[in-house]
């Protein structure tokens, strides 16, 4: 069993592979799925965002994981991953990881109040190999440090099970006053393009 | 006359408006528009990626500058921009002004032979304050420094006049086996997605 909870079995914390991750993410609920409605348009991860990319992140171990297959328009040049869209999943991964972790260093189950809500304050990547097209990847996360209402996190990107980038968030527990309320929601994605994109096939 | 060509205007180089960049882009090809068809593609700046962020860079005196206007959807939490769009503009300024400043340092026009084109090392954001959303957003970057293949920028982000974020990012010419044949491109934005994305109204 993991220390960090009871969320994971021994032969999900064994494997690696992506086919462990998919058991990992069906026994699960996400980190994201507890955010409040009001909190969960991200355009990274929220679940309310329909024309985003629902990034989901889950416990395995005393790491976290998140898998996601980005779609073949996310491109820098044909074959590759766009930067920007792997820099994208690192900060929603890493802010994920750091309220996961928070509410662990507290005690608490996630989703209970007060929400523990975090932005980024500073995000770096660093892109080791190209990153295939096509195939899902791997998103790992482990929290190095939490102090006061800054957590560092580390993330890897893997495709074929071979590192493609690492980075560092350093998230901080969003202030009081940027917290939305719940009438600002109202029409975020409705109003988002004359011609609104389906997340129809949605990996 | 700015240090950097002939391309811009005194009137342009005095002003940092939202007007003044305007007038810019109006009078300048792009730096991605020299891009050959198959490095066109690229998801933040490539002009064929018809679901693509489309970003345009240009000089302006010394320092380069773009706008964007994030879509409705691109966000953290209601009102503000989302950090993986930040920095996905910041990663494509980026390589966009070490591509042009390559150009210049070798006395060439851009769109010359052979081609220069540059990937992403690494990429830092410092999120400096929330980043308002529904205005024109002001990249600008500078080449800081380059070094044989490798080319370091810096750029910063701002939305009604103030500084939202800072980055620095650290490209390199891309290698030669990187480089897509032509044909590699084909269908690249057709089979995207069974329900394609319209980019009317874009910015």
């Amino acid at each position: 069993m993991g220390r960090w909870g009871n969320r994971v079995t021994g032969r999900q914390k064994l494997g690696r592979s992506v086919g462990d991750c998919g058991d990992i993410t069906m026994n699960q609920k996400a980190f994201q799925d507890y955010y409040s409605e009001e909190l969960s348009y991200c355009y990274g991860c929220g679940r309310l965002n329909e024309q985003g990319l629902k990034l989901k992140s889950y416990w395995d171990g005393e790491e976290t994981v998140a898998l996601f297959t980005p779609r073949p328009y996310h491109i820098a040049i044909p074959g590759y991953v766009y930067g920007g869209l792997i820099a994208s999943i690192i900060d929603c991964h890493g802010t994920g990881t750091a309220a996961a972790a928070t509410y662990h260093a507290e005690g608490r189950e996630m989703g209970t109040e007060p929400p523990l809500r975090f932005v980024t304050a500073s995000l770096r990547v660093e892109y080791i190999r190209p990153t295939p097209l096509g195939v899902p990847i791997e998103i790992r996360g482990k929290a190095k440090e939490i102090k006061g209402r800054k957590v560092v996190v580390s993330v890897t990107v893997s495709a074929h099970g071979e590192m493609c980038a690492k980075g560092e968030v350093i998230a901080v527990q969003m202030p009081e006053h940027m917290m939305p309320r719940n009438n600002d929601c109202r029409n975020i994605t409705s109003e988002s393009d004359n011609k609104p994109v389906t997340t129809a096939g949605e990996p």
